[in-house]
């Protein structure tokens, strides 16, 4: 949290509104009355949280943390968000403040929950790192990205400087007893190997001599209309330096966390909690590198792969979770997380092991778009430049908004680079935030017409549901048709060759037994 | 089944028993008896099932089917098993005439099925190929192996000749309207591509112009316990080459198999049935490499990886099938069904699909039981040239004498090839068939006198309830003890180590943060 940062200016929210960000004082005198609050808070007995952080998951977690209440229906917690008063990072702790989640989520509960706890006066957000030293546990949910998103283990670079700055604030104000609690992504190792040392020499340059209390405990929040139950109703594997930052842990975790349904899994030491981390999102994204290229056979076998899938998920606890064929990977998770486990044997361990299935399997995702493309190549003969492409869907997710590192930028590279002339439209994003060079169409019908193709790329709702004769009467006239994600079905497949459409798709190679590929 | 075949002089059964090879005249006259039942029990309105091979899946195959039974308890089918009268599979013949399986089964049902049908008349064995001609369904349960078990793409090598020599039998004597059921693990397009020209060619020179009906329907036997149930309480998926086909398979699997709590599977065409098959059992085999990598990280970071599978799996249905570190693949089917798929991309569909995760998945595989011998190599300080090496266990599951491709043949030659003198003990196998350069040891006391160190590689419920006191007796001091498969819990690794001997483990880093390793 100590990025040289413009402190002066107007923060421009994603929805548009600007907030200006406070002068000093006013920072200062709002940190007094934050203090004051937690003071007052602790005296009844209470615990006070920072929660440092207040992106996709810090402020779902701050509402979560504030929502818990007692067995008297009290709430437990004072959660005090911590962000950055710079022009990238202020309107989230305005929007908190306002009584608003700084995310969009389809989950209602979130803002519910932060409209009720801001107004119940246990949720605030503040700029000054102070707040530090207010809480009995700071959790750390600041982000740690790779610089250099390489898949081969040499050139990967994680910027550890940012969140190793955020670790330095926090030790430089954190109460001698406070328990740091990790819950950002990191490579395994980190809290051992980074956190412990810089928060030991911070208290030792303040004279503290307490042992410290630092555990570590991933989160696993899903987007979507689960949101807050993702965090609140959801298994969680925890672990910390020691018994006692166990103890700690184990103690805050269950505070708002339902463990009776969901009991919490306690490891021996933090990298087994950050490895299971990276692991579990590795698992899940090797798993979908493994389908894709079993699409490619089955396509040229003439083979339907998503009924093929179905049939072998019948086989419950061995192979129900096999991954049906798809678009792509996206989302700031199962893209990232195996980079930063390689690059911490590499950096943290090393070296000597190479975790070379995992990376080709990232290797495979990042290009998977790239078949849709060929799909789409394919049936326009080739000829992609000057063609009108209508892409349905920009998100990584059905019905959620979110397109951090959504597959649909890799098809439009594409076909801008063949020439062709994307036009996207998604019922859940207005604005791309990641690429504000791609204009999102906010009408369906002017993004289907005129054009020479249509990619059907996320299986939202509304997607789902477009019919037949509604795309065509919007085209104006037959077109090629690319399904990329199973999104129509092969009885609409039918109705779209016999109105003289070709039609192709991820995973259904029967359709070129049925001839549907054919001129029409 | 038309090998060049030396079908006079003795064949040996596994469990040495011999048997004289019939001259031609006796078996005609053996067929002659069979024919004669077969005609009764057809005009009785009983079906005639003839299996083609009888290995370890047809000779079960074969029980499963005969023990199928109306309403009223009366058998359905009549089953004749055919394999060749040689010497290396006659006494397969033999045994199943005898009342006897021709496999070692824990399953007490396998044997108990075989001979009460054997004695009830309803199964016969014959080695004369015109079996076919008596039977209204001919099930395939002949070998197809991988003759160069590469993992590059292009050096993989398939030999189809005794597969297309089978069915070239059984289009030579087949009746008109019988259906041929494949259940072969085949290359994915084999049915379409191979077998039927093969057929409708031998019909079409014996003037049969009746349309052929051929099916694809594999099995998931598991070797075990539950042998028998893994074929009749268990899911199927089928094809066949057209409607009247798949109907005629359905109503066969049905009248053997248990449909209501094990509803059929019915796709498209016979090619996805067979993709279907090697699909599973590489997605099951990557998953199996996917953690043998991370199980690397995992015991360089001193993480005891089981630990952490075991709360990843907490996440039902996502990743609850997430395997554990484990000592190595073997088995007929995990070790080479990728590659038959691999030769089919190539081979039967023109090439330009790779399944490069998948093959690396193999590769690391096949390797996986090595990083048990450098865990043993560093143990020992590197030196094993002359070391005494006890290793415990040599199948490839537990509890199961099976070991085609058991990963203990790699550790033993790895051994073998550093100077080592590798002894292996296993309590479930007397000899092994494969490998008659391995002598087992049948006493466990003997495999371990004198021992440098001890390779636990197998947990066979023998191995995992040896204790500490009694394998240190055995070996007469302490030793190196290297525990490749989860069989040595903590409580046992620190009395061992506590007993002076060093302790490493596949997956179990936190013995390196406990000093388990350091010298004693």
């Amino acid at each position: 949290m100590a990025y040289s940062l413009d402190d002066r200016g107007m923060s421009i929210a994603p929805d548009g509104k600007s907030y200006q960000i406070p002068p000093q004082e006013a920072r200062k005198a709002q940190l007094a009355r934050t203090a004051e609050a937690a003071e007052a808070w602790r005296k009844r007995g209470g615990r006070v949280v920072a929660v440092q952080g207040l992106g996709f998951v810090g402020s779902a977690v701050a509402a979560a943390v504030a929502d818990a209440r007692d067995d008297h229906g009290h709430a437990r917690n004072l959660v005090i968000g911590v962000d950055l008063p710079s022009q990238s990072a202020y309107w989230k702790v305005a929007k908190v403040n306002e009584g608003e989640p700084p995310i969009r989520a389809p989950d209602p509960a979130l803002e519910n929950v932060i409209q009720s706890a801001v107004r119940a006066g246990n949720l605030r957000a503040t700029t000054e790192p102070e707040a530090y030293g207010l809480a009995d546990v700071v959790i750390i949910d600041v982000h740690l990205d790779v610089s250099a998103r390489a898949t081969e283990a040499s050139s990967i670079r994680v910027d550890m400087a940012a969140f190793e700055s955020a670790l330095r604030t926090v030790g430089r104000h954190m109460r001698a007893d406070a328990l740091v609690l990790i819950e950002t992504t990191v490579p395994p190792g980190t809290v051992e190997l980074v956190a412990k040392p810089i928060l030991l020499s911070e208290r030792s340059q303040r004279g503290i001599t307490a042992p410290l209390r630092l555990a570590h405990a991933y989160e696993r929040v899903m987007p979507g209309p689960k949101y807050m139950d993702s965090i609140r109703r959801f298994w969680r594997t925890f672990s910390g330096i020691d018994a006692e930052s166990r103890t700690l842990a184990r103690d805050f975790l269950g505070s708002f966390i339902d463990v009776e349904g969901h009991p919490l899994w306690e490891l021996d030491n933090p990298a087994a909690s950050e490895l299971a981390k990276v692991l579990e999102n590795s698992y899940r994204a090797t798993n979908i590198a493994f389908i894709h290229e079993w699409t490619l056979f089955a396509e040229k076998a003439g083979i339907n792969l998503f009924e093929v899938v179905r049939s072998i998920r019948v086989r419950k606890g061995t192979h129900d979770n096999i991954r049906q064929p798809g678009f792509g990977v996206g989302g700031y998770c199962l893209t990232k997380d195996s980079l930063l486990a390689q690059w911490a044997a590499t950096h943290h361990y090393g070296g000597g092991v190479d975790l070379t299935l995992t990376l080709q399997a990232i290797r495979i995702n990042d290009e998977m778009p790239l078949h849709t493309h060929g799909l789409l190549t394919t049936v326009l003969d080739g000829k992609l430049a000057g063609k009108r492409v209508a892409i349905l869907g920009a998100s990584y997710l059905p019905d959620v908004a979110d397109t951090r590192f959504s597959p649909t930028a890799t098809l439009v590279d594409a076909v801008r680079r063949d020439g062709g002339i994307p036009v996207v439209h998604d019922p859940s994003v207005s604005t791309w935030m990641e690429r504000p060079d791609i204009t999102i169409e906010p009408s369906v019908a002017r993004a289907l017409a005129g054009a020479d193709a249509v990619v059907f790329t996320v299986p939202h709702r509304a997607i789902l549901d477009l019919d037949v004769e509604t795309v065509l009467r919007a085209v104006g006239g037959p077109c090629a048709i690319v399904d990329a994600q199973d999104i129509i079905p092969d009885s609409k497949a039918e109705l779209y060759r016999n109105a003289g459409c070709r039609v192709v798709g991820v995973g259904k190679g029967h359709w070129r037994r049925q001839g549907m590929e054919g001129p029409p």
